[in-house]
Order: structure tokens, then sequence, then C-alpha cells
């Protein structure tokens, strides 16, 4: 299940790969299988990213128009990556590259929505041209690369949590090994991962591995230039986005997420802790405002 | 339920205002109440921003420091945001920006991912000063206010397709003068929603009404700006992300759901439709990539 829960993911950042590749480097489909062949060779070595290649190659034939143009731009979907999104939520694990990529397909089946959404303001795309342009899809690389490492963070986490939920003892080497031997996301990359997992079994995250904590760090500036670029020229970015905010997310000494607390203590008293001592607190909002430990 | 969902996305749009008020206008606690205060005497006036104030505003009497900086930074939930997020997903409705607060609580409370990836790189953002940081504010309230127009279109659609599946015959207008009436979302903007819907109560979407999207028109520019910036400086805003993405996504006249539709048909033959034709139809992808028409 988690396997076509990053499969959504890989799908989604690909998709948005492709669409920046078109609107901002404005390549052209046979332009951009070129592209993803030539990626094909380096890192993200992956039967997906060979089948895009050969999709964006190839020509309609009764239109002589590239064969992505003439298919409708509205994602089915079978329901497994909605299962895992669901799944997660009930573990309590964060898989928002996977939800993104989930809600991206059924947003884009809604066609009243997007129909009445058509007069919406926002920026036209104005393509680079020439070396601006294959500046901006080496970037993209890295940003797909990126946060293609954080939708296999999100979802190894998941099954780390379900296996310690259920006590299924599975390892988590063993799934990359089991995946890299033929699935729909087989790829090199999984190899990394079985090799992280091998050398450090209790492996708390993907991320905390050291090689990809490089790859990550190495690739993050031009990640931020390219979710930039796409939020300024108004192309939806949900993947690349919310993978880099998951990332920052992680990273951060600390999150807003103390101002929630408070919040919720002041409208439900449903305590906090803190940070300098053990125990559970309320304030007395309502009162002389004074902080009484709790349960 | 949805109004817990839509509480959630409130409560993380305001806690990422705050973020960014602290890290990159460099604002301490007491002059962001300050500005929550300005922000509730304008169209963002609700209870939640009014006790974000309130709680901001607090000293800690043990410490004398800021009452947000010795709460704990791990976000809890009670299970209502996930349990929306979870019928959104049986219901095909993206709700990207309620999903994005539920992962935001529960990134917050994995202790161990938290601290295992302290030393991921990543920029240290630099506070603005004087004249620079009180612009970003006003920036801010704009990504704040048309993120928040999202959030309530996503929850209100699905209400609406709840309603549908499950014919309850919701009137939408109503549920926005409850909510008026008194819940912890209470805020002048739901007047504006039923207004909304009492003047078409078939709207397929509040970003449909004409007020609505002339609003998030004016907007958009600061939206952009702000994302940008947060990206740019490492300050994690999924929320103020995932609603741009959404509204991008919606108005896209092209969305690269198209290339999805060809890799699921190249790797699965599901098949994709035409964009100049009825009917569904499948490429011969490993044979002489000529199409069929399929079921």
């Amino acid at each position: 299940m988690v396997h076509n829960g990053i499969e959504y993911a890989d799908m989604q950042l690909i998709a948005e790969a492709y669409d920046l590749l078109r609107a901002v480097a404005g390549y052209s489909p046979a332009q951009i299988a070129d592209v993803f062949r030539t990626w094909n060779t380096g890192r993200l070595d992956s039967y997906l990213i060979e089948i895009t290649a050969e999709v964006l190659a190839h020509t309609d034939a009764a239109t002589g128009k590239p064969f992505v143009d003439i298919v409708r731009d509205r994602a089915e979907q079978k329901g497994t990556g909605r299962w895992t999104v669901q799944i997660a939520l009930d573990l309590g694990v964060p898989v928002s590259g996977i939800a993104e990529a989930v809600f991206a397909r059924s947003l884009s089946g809604h066609a009243d929505l997007r129909e009445a959404a058509q007069d919406l303001p926002g920026p036209a795309p104005k393509p680079l041209d020439g070396a601006a342009a294959a500046a901006f899809a080496d970037r993209v690389e890295q940003a797909l690369y990126a946060s293609k490492i954080v939708s296999y963070t999100q979802g190894f986490h998941q099954i780390r949590a379900g296996s310690e939920a259920y006590g299924w003892g599975i390892g988590l080497g063993s799934v990359a090994a089991v995946w890299r031997a033929g699935c729909i996301i087989r790829a090199a990359f999984l190899d990394r991962i079985r090799a992280a997992y091998d050398s450090r079994p209790d492996l708390v995250s993907l991320l905390s591995d050291k090689e990809f904590e490089q790859e990550i760090g190495a690739a993050q500036d031009d990640w931020r230039a390219v979710v930039a670029e796409a939020v300024r020229q108004g192309v939806p970015t949900p993947g690349f986005a919310a993978a880099l905010a998951y990332y920052d997310g992680l990273r951060a000494d600390r999150l807003p997420a103390a101002l929630t607390q408070g919040q919720r203590d002041f409208f439900g008293a449903h305590t906090y802790r803190r940070t300098d001592r053990e125990g559970s607190f309320h304030t007395l909002w309502g009162g002389d405002r004074s902080e009484i430990e709790a349960g």
C-alpha cells in the first residue's frame, strides 16, 4: 500500500517537473523527453523517468500533435494512494507529499471547479530562453531529487510506524530490496535506501542518513529557487512545496506549534507542556492569568 | 467535523503568520500581538485572531519570558482534523490546507525525527528591519487572508460534496450563519460566506464568488512574495504554500495530469481520454504504439 502511495508522489513530482520545464523553461514535450532521458542516466535512473521520456516523445498519429497535449488532463485513481494517506493519519505520520499527489489528482478531475476558476487572476509564465532555460532545467533536477528523498522519507516513516504499531518487525532495508527487484517505482535510488538501512537498521529517518543529508543539503539552494520561481510564475507545485516545507519543518529549532498549544489552552483548557520542567499546565486565561499544574 | 478541520487550518495559518513575523520581520511576541490586534480590526476580525494576540502578549510569571517561548512546541490533537481529511479523501475533495495543518501538528510531535534533523543544512532567516519589516507584515496579512479564503473554499467544498453524497440537502449559507453565531472559528468572514451563498445557493466554489475572487486577486502578488520569501529563508509555511498551489492548480488552463494519465496507460493500460473526442483510449506502448479504443 505504501509502495503505491510513494508511486503517487513520484508521479506527481515528475508531473510538476514536466510542467515547470514546459512553462518556465519553455521546452517542447520532445525537448523535455530528452531532458528526462539525460536524467535517467544519473541518480534519478528509474522506470518512471524512463517511461516519462517515452510518453513525452510520443506523437499522436491522428493529429500530429504531441501525445501529452491530446490527453485530457484529469487524472484518475484506484484508491491506494488515498488509503495510504488515511492510514498515515491514523498512525500520526506526516505524509504530505503523498497527500498532495492524491489531492492533485482529485483537483484535476473537478471540471466544474476548474471551469469556474478560469478567470481567477494570476501571472502567466514567461518562458526563459537559452542558457537560462538550461540552468533552470538543472535546478529542476535538484528539486525533483530532493523532493523524492522527502517522499521516500515519509513513506518509510509510515512503514516503520505501521510495523511498530502492529508488531510486524519489518526490515526497511528488505522492503527497498524487494521493490528494487521489480515494481513501478523500481529505481537505482532504492539501492541507496537499502544501503542506508543496512548500515543503520535503527535509522529514525532517511534524512538522518549521512549520504542523503549531504545530497539534500547540496540540492536545497536550487530546490528553494525552483519553488520560489514556480510561486512567482503561478505554476502549481504542491508536491515540491510540501516536501520543502516538511524539510524546513523538521530542521526547525522551534516550531510555531507552541502558539497552537497556547491557543488550545486558551479556548479549550487543553493544557500545554513547558520547555523548562515536566508536567502539564494550564493558564487561567479568563481569570488572573496565573498558571496551575494540571492533571 | 468540517468545522474542526477548518479550525485546524485557521490555526496553522495563524501559526505560520506568527512564525514569519518573528523570523523574517524580526518582531518580538509583544510586537506581533500588536500586529494581530490591528489585523483584528480589519477583515481578519475573528475570535482566533483575538486570542492569538492575548496569548502572544502574555508573559510567563515564572521566568519573565514571553509565554509562547516557554511552551513546548509540540502540538497535540484530538482527532477531528484527521477525521475531516480521511472523509475528504473518500469524497474525492482536495483539502490540502486542512491536511497540512494536521501533518504540521504530527510533525511537531515527532521529537526523534526533529532531533535527528537538527543538522540538516538550510538558511538561517535574516530579519528585516524598520520599513521593510512593516511592509512585509502587511504582505503577511494578505497571504493569511488569501490562504484563509482557500481553506474555507476547501472546507465548504467538502460539506457540499458530503451533502450530495449522503443526500443531506445542507444549505451552505446556513452553515456559515450557524458558525457565525458562536464557535471557535466565529468571524466576520463568515457573514461574507453567508452572503455569497445567499446570493448564489448553487455556487460551485467560494472562489467563484465575485467578491472573493476580487479579494484573492488583489492579494495574490503579496501572497506569492511571502511564500517565495519563506522558501528562500527556510521558514516552513506548508499551509500558505498548499493554499497557493491549490489556487494555481484550479486556475490552470492545462494541468500535468495529462502526463500522469499517459504514464498510467503506459505501465498499467489504465486508458486515457482525449481532448478532441469522447471515449476511452489505450496506446499499444509495447507494440507499434498505435491507439485503440477501449471499453
